[in-house]
């Protein structure tokens, strides 16, 4: 496993998750996957991570079956499998604490349900509809919490905008 | 904040709790204390750690608000906070994503609400009651997936049996 941390002896699936995720910066690499972001040069912008460090966590992230590359015009794009999508609860509760926990101005980001637009719970769940969507069927917009300039790239601006999760975001 | 990663530049919230639990070792630590181990010895014992690393984790975590550090007879233990707690459907739903993609022999750990005895479902839930337990209201006990001679030491010995989240395990 290119990602490899050594969890080894830790006979935990906490430990092999942490293995393939644990990494710095490989999850807000998802992050922005499930933002909708796809191509090299939007992640490197959005991220403000070096290209090498970028380089090396797409591809465990793509051998570990979370992203798979698929061409696109002139260029790749990377693109979460169905693998990859089911991590989005995690990373929702990873968000939720810090929004609770780490955001005193409100929160940064909020998240609606698409399909009847009633915000969703701590939990990720719609309490209008009274289920737990799928990234796909989430809506995303900032809060009040949020900066109030965006930093001044393509992934920064569009994120200000009410939008759909996964639906790619070329900048 | 001691457990710095710089993600300083993200204006996210996802980004804000790895600066505090995104640290290598940290969330297995967290993982420990959910599951009843209070004492530097027996953390150290289990998670096959260093010292040093295990020590500056406690320390970024005492400080960020996660965990406490109590006097308990001869030496102190570090328990979990509301703060610290609150961190659990997080370590679930990255625990559970290892099951369900990482574990091809099957779940390690199977999840269980204390009142009804149901076991959890993927998201946290007790399917029979309708409510996500805290994790003070959860048992545990080992699935299929674990390997079958636990390393000689207390905890790993003690997690081999049945038994209650949160509750002291003392080695």
């Amino acid at each position: 496993m290119a990602l490899g941390v050594d969890y080894a002896r830790q006979d935990c699936s906490l430990a092999r998750t942490l293995e393939i995720v644990g990494e710095r910066w490989t999850m807000l690499i998802l992050r922005d996957c499930f933002f909708g972001v796809r191509r090299f040069t939007d992640l490197h912008q959005h991220l403000d991570v070096s290209r090498a460090v970028l380089t090396d966590r797409l591809a465990g992230l793509v051998e570990a079956g979370l992203l798979v590359r698929v061409p696109h015009g002139r260029r790749d794009e990377y693109e979460l499998t169905d693998k990859g999508l089911d991590l989005w609860p995690a990373l929702q509760a990873l968000t939720h604490w810090g929004e609770v926990h780490e955001a005193p101005r409100g929160p940064r980001r909020i998240f609606s349900h698409a399909t009847c637009g009633a915000d969703l719970d701590g939990a990720g769940g719609c309490p209008s509809c009274r289920l737990v969507p799928s990234p796909r069927d989430i809506e995303m917009r900032p809060g009040p919490g949020v900066t109030p300039a965006p930093r001044p790239n393509a992934v920064s601006v569009a994120l200000r905008s009410r939008r759909r999760m996964v639906q790619p975001l070329r900048g």
